[in-house]
């Protein structure tokens, strides 16, 4: 197999977005944006994954080597345009033999099928390829001028004649060479317009001025929606969304309002599960059959076991692994916190750094109290446990198989097998001193 | 007045679904598809309520039983078709006089209107009625052909000539027949056809051919929309909602952001009540004039009297009954709770099992402990009481007309009317050892 | 300058409302619809602005009055149209010397721009001004009359010729007249028609027979809704809502899902703040730079400092004023709260009539216990402080520098600077009594 490059361009400065966060950073769907074109090109084969960056942009080289270790960076000192940001990456194709893909990282909507389109115009003996789409309002865009199935040039708005203006097939962006070919013509784009920059698409007419083949693939708009603002953001995460919703739907799940449901990029979801308005899924959740997710949950880093019942007012958070039917109610937090089958978190709870054993139930109120200001301590808790309402564990501690906790304790100490504890003062009434507590303020007044 | 037998069909299999519940049963606003084609039903004067169901979905026949003990119901053992379904039916109609109306039970949003208008046309003179609905995009549907009044077929799609095909009457699915017409032509419908179905559709050329009075009436377009996948049972459940929001503020309720607020099928609502952004009301719930339920509130089985002020984050389950002017405030779970008029309770509690009397104020964090592990017990607070903040009341225990509880106590004795209970360890200060247990973080390090 | 008067009409009765709420105190962003008319006229340079209110409409006048006590209200004692609605301001304009511009209080999506429109045609010499609206639809509208640039009628849909019903442009119900033209027609305004009412449009025709200029400006039809019932209140809301999301986006502020978040007419964000789903901002809040406010957080009333941390499911209420960095965690109330830089609120309390220094820590279960059922009570806690989870601080009471609360514990007394506090019961176990409890629940069944 014909090995594949992808080089993807995120150097841009997004004035637009008024961030000092770099724009190929900002999210869709719980990811920054190059990360979604970046899982694209593995999707789509790649076997080398590029990324070019603005200076000081640290955070995106970071973020890549985050995604993989084995993706490369080169750095575009200044922002000369397109052809200039692929001179940047000249390390990465000098010496490769394949296909090369250039994308825009600011197109987070890209699916790997686009890419496939283009490599497969590559091996069928283009030797550069453009991607375009069609669209009944092509105002603006660079219009793809094809004779005989050749590309000839791609034509900016500005430079276009009138009869060009009506041509409706779009630049998207992506660009595929044969990496003999972007050796031949890449150093040949000059600065000579009027914006002073090197334009990636003259690479076109100069390709065709060497009798070199340049075809051309078609790919929906969406795939080339390229953010520039919070509002085209939006747009995206907008579009993301709907396509995640009607995924899930397809494949079983219910989603009661569709629309109040927000997933992130790598969710997982088996069929009949039931989600209710208004539910939020942060990154790294998964969520297995017949399991309902009831309204105003909120899930990041967590698992559910099959049939499990959560919230309404869920809060599960990184590290929650859920067992088989297990209830985590209302205004519930959990954090680093297996909890094992049947068990139940009902209401108003915080369990972190915890172990919960099957079917013990978790009364309201109850707090583990895990940190001491420095550290982190865990609560362990058996099975077939009963923790009585507002008790607070204060870890490290551990409540064996069939402990009791009386409601309103301050567990310290640990509780062995089928005992119980109680920590909390006994009840003294002082009889008519509310009538007494009540005079004094009329006192007062 | 004469009978009126109707006959829901509900046997089919949902595969689209993907789902283990049977497709009838999955809900829209709150309420099994097939209960709302029965509540139908029964609104358009039903004398008798039939279901056929399909072969173990014996939950389907259970929840017909539910909404009304009188429904009948037969099981289609293999799924041969509409006409085979209501062959099935035949203990239903075989000894029937009256009017018979067979509808589809994954059609949820069909309004008594129009199953009135069926038996209009029936009592009106027709032997069997075709109730129809026009669209602008016939392509799918059995269209109806009709001519001088008499409607001589339903033809499907595939065999339709091109000018029938331009028809845009077509079949909605439900038919009306007297029942000396069901009767003559139902045995009549054969399955000598490429799927090998029994077709109700089929009785229609029958009656022609018998000289039958075969008539149509017509529907709107919503009343047919059948559900076969998770994508159209939120179509539904969006057409559902929005009718609802559009009534409720016709009526003089405000909802600040319709889009967002959430109705159950018997949702009742007074005027001059507020509903803020992303209210989510379960079945069973009735709210009194001049009510104000706040941004994130979840209300299931609950009564708001008069001027009630929820939320936000208000979570009222079954069992709540709220006198006038009560406070429920944020991140407060109340469930089987009698709460007296102008109650207040508005942090961070959990109110169960439990009667509040009137002008009572609750503290931030108090936690009704109700349960055992095994049973729930009650707790009564009376009138004009006080309990302080972050207090566990262990039931079954009463706290009388005027006590006072002191914050942070466990009281798990009856405080007498006007009494003072504490239920708290006495604080005691350690001079400087935060500094001493810094320090070990210190050392440790 | 020209003196300006503002009229803004609000005696409508609303009787569609189904309110007993005068219809134009029914908000639109947090603010009652007058309020919205009025701000536009102050901000359009309005010298006086002045009210015309039902009978029995004292909260109108009140409202008014409480958004600037300079704002004069006449009180219109029967409801005779628009021209009997002026002539009831007699007061405000019989000496007045300058531009009268004529508002509808129920048009609450009014810009100071049409206002300042109309007055510059004033200025430019028309002795009246319409402002009128294109629209595809203009049936039911009262259409404006036009010949060589003067005003001739404006006429109802009733009265309109066919040709006239051709007529597009529209009476936005905004009229403005130079002092004297007002003074000279108004009372020639008859009520001689069907509905006997005085209708302040006939002052078009009046002028016209006294040879007076009677000019037109337009403007968009948003600025015109008015509100009439509970639907068209929900669409303006809808409209308000959409043109702030745009406005913050543009300004770089990100909203996830822009649809679910819902702002006041004050709200304040700074750029790079990033707001999740589902939030809700009341009046009075401000948000600094770089923060990020989770999905289901409700905000009243709250600055947060740059770079805080808010959400999921916090709620901020009036007074509270968060430092830079501060963490507001889940199920988290603050009212009354000044939190000091770097502080963290991460679960479950309510902090109420307090202030937090620097760096401190509040444990899950936090309550500050600040009523006795009669007063408030302050709580103080200084700066690296740490409180223990379920802690509950018995206002007054101050914790200062550096102490620490234990777990569970009841703060009642004040704790010294580094000194440790202790408020609990000493726990007790007891041997295989969880086994007895069980065994005594057999004995029962």
């Amino acid at each position: 197999m014909t090995d594949i490059l992808t080089i993807v361009l995120g150097a841009g400065e997004g004035t637009r977005m008024k961030s000092e966060t770099p724009k190929v950073l900002h999210k869709v769907g719980g990811r920054p944006m190059i990360g979604h074109v970046l899982a694209a090109c593995a999707a789509a084969g790649a076997t080398v994954r590029h990324v070019v960056v603005g200076p000081n942009h640290d955070h995106v080289r970071d973020y890549a080597k985050s995604v993989d270790s084995h993706i490369t960076s080169s750095i575009q000192a200044e922002r000369l345009g397109t052809g200039h940001a692929v001179m940047a990456a000249r390390e990465a194709w000098q010496d490769f033999q394949g296909n090369v893909i250039v994308l825009l990282a600011d197109a987070p909507l890209v699916s790997p099928d686009v890419i496939e389109d283009a490599i497969a115009s590559l091996n069928a003996g283009a030797d550069l390829t453009v991607v375009g789409f069609q669209t009944p309002e092509p105002f603006g865009y660079g219009r793809i001028l094809v004779e005989h199935g050749q590309v000839k040039a791609i034509r900016e708005e500005k430079d276009a004649t009138p009869s060009e203006r009506k041509i409706k097939f779009c630049n998207s962006g992506i660009i595929g060479f044969k990496a003999e070919c972007l050796r031949t013509v890449i150093d040949e784009i000059k600065n000579d317009n009027a914006q002073g920059e090197f334009l990636l698409t003259d690479a076109i007419e100069i390709a065709n001025a060497k009798g070199l083949k340049v075809r051309s693939v078609e790919c929906p708009f969406m795939t080339v929606l390229g953010i520039n603002d919070r509002g085209q953001l939006a747009e995206a995460e907008r579009i993301f969304q709907q396509a995640r919703r009607a995924h899930f739907m397809k494949e079983g799940v219910t989603l009661v309002a569709p629309e109040t449901v927000f997933f992130s990029y790598d969710t997982q979801i088996e069929n009949d599960v039931i989600v209710e308005p208004n539910v939020v899924f942060g990154p790294g959740v998964s969520i297995e059959k017949g399991a309902h997710i009831q309204a105003f949950s909120h899930l990041e880093g967590a698992h559910v076991g099959p049939a499990g019942q959560i919230g309404p007012y869920a809060r599960l958070r990184p590290g929650t692994n859920l067992a088989a039917g297990v209830k985590v109610g209302n205004f519930v937090e959990t954090k680093k916190a297996e909890i094992g089958e049947g068990a139940k978190l009902n209401h108003l709870s915080y369990i972190g750094d915890a172990k919960v054993g099957k079917a013990t139930n978790i009364g309201a109120g109850t707090i583990t109290c895990n940190y001491d200001g420095k550290n982190k301590f865990v609560t362990e808790i058996g099975d077939n446990a009963f923790i009585g309402s507002n008790s607070a564990l204060v870890a490290p501690v551990t409540i064996a198989d069939g402990a009791y906790v009386a409601s309103g304790s301050v567990v310290t100490e640990n509780v062995e097998k089928d005992a119980l504890a109680i920590g909390r003062a006994r009840q003294v009434n002082k009889e008519n001193y509310a009538t007494r507590i009540r005079a004094r303020w009329e006192d007062k007044n």
